[in-house]
């Protein structure tokens, strides 16, 4: 069943377990975006790298635990990881991949078995749909969610530490509130320090090097109202755009928006 | 020893521990303000009133905890408080008082024995110098300590719950910070919710019916840099702004910056 990345997800009425969503993009009943499903289920981003430079992206990720906390990751070779879903398969239960050959898109497939092999490690990287349950749950309107569009992201100045040839900026995401919203939500994901934490900015946009806040560089555009600012997240794409621009020989990402859905709940990574 | 209200604090050498500091206050050898006296010690702002205020004065506080946090009270006549010194005598152990008779200021003692009635009941209410003392020791730098002048405060459009005659709107602190340390701060604050809090607004001053951020209604002007947003904490000053524009027939408060200094620590107040 072929669905289109920007559609709406398939089973708002009636969320499924996360493992049930897992079996759903493993037999390809489930091929776009994972919002609004298996809800209070953690879910991830994907990067899966031969082990040559995995040892790197590792350390890159372990020095920028902001923008790319690892929530779990694979063996050498193995495509399972057990902590975060015992019967996960990193190679089908995700709804769709992207597959990276020199830095260039090669394949958006739904299942990557074709292409796995003995060399690879998947790291799975927390994602801001952990704290933005925390934040609903308080009463918090987050104005994609509102708006049915995918959170903007955008390339600041503010660098990573490097790792091997992993360097780059770090990609925020952005969330405009009330200035007394925005300070409950930087206590709510205070408590959420491995899934990317609290705020690392708000307020002017050129701070951070964002040229132009109506612009994102990934995902949509949200209005802002005046009496609002914008609050700047450490955001998981970070990662899979600091791996693209190292141009790596062989890489696989997920595709955007479709996560890796796995048994954790949220509520296990908040510290409070 | 007469000291001028906004003189530099006497003891900036040697902090006294705050046992030593109120018996300073009380033979008259500290009659100003007293920050950076006995560093680590919680101070409180005081409000004394006749028991048949008291009463609606401690609704008051219960119902508007972040401006009147009550840290301790004395019993109806009784000038002591052994919870926050064991020979605590309220009556002596402010280096200065405010007398108010139908909201007018009567007289600025440096005791009150002369005013103490037995139908009177203190109140001690907590003051940012606990979470000041927290800022610093994670290095971040405020603005009026640097400047080496009182916290600018000013008056909101923010009402407070009313209780019987107790009415009026929240008086506010403010720090200037760069976001990334107003993030900080808001975590840091967030820990002593007993004395204050997190804060109640940042940025736009007109948020919260402050005309111009240049023009304190208590305390002085700061300086606030282009890359640094204003951050609003609820205000010890607001009880006794509350009850003098109750015009009660009777109250005392404390000189400003002169507070009673406890024998409770700071860190006493952190919940993390």
């Amino acid at each position: 069943m072929e669905v289109p990345m920007n559609s709406e997800p398939q089973f708002n009425d009636k969320p499924l377990a996360s493992r049930e969503a897992r079996l759903a993009c493993r037999t390809g009943q489930i091929t776009g975006p994972t919002a609004n499903i298996a809800l209070g289920y953690v879910q991830g981003n994907l990067a899966i790298l031969p082990e040559k430079l995995a040892a790197a992206f590792l350390r890159f990720c372990q020095l920028n635990p902001k923008p790319c906390p690892i929530v779990g990751m694979s063996e050498v070779g193995d495509p399972r990881i057990p902590s975060l879903g015992i019967d996960l398969d990193i190679r089908t239960d995700l709804p769709r991949y992207r597959v990276w050959r020199d830095g260039k898109l090669i394949e958006e497939p739904t299942d990557i078995m074709a292409h796995w092999r003995s060399d690879l490690v998947a790291f799975v990287i927390g994602c801001s749909f952990s704290f933005e349950e925390a934040l609903m749950a308080d009463g918090l309107g987050i104005r994609h969610i509102e708006q049915r569009c995918n959170v903007p992201m955008y390339r600041t100045n503010v660098p990573c530490a490097s790792a091997g040839p992993f360097a780059g900026p770090m990609v925020v995401s952005m969330r405009p509130f009330k200035p007394k919203d925005a300070i409950r939500a930087i206590q709510i994901t205070t408590r959420f320090p491995s899934v990317h934490g609290a705020p690392v900015h708000f307020g002017n946009p050129a701070g951070i090097g964002i040229a132009d806040i109506a612009k994102p560089d990934y995902g949509d555009a949200v209005s802002i109202q005046p009496d609002e600012v914008p609050v700047f997240w450490a955001c998981g794409v970070t990662p899979q755009s600091i791996i693209l621009e190292s141009r790596p020989d062989f890489a696989i990402t997920h595709a955007p928006g479709a996560m890796l859905v796995t048994d954790r709940r949220n509520t296990e990574f908040a510290i409070l």
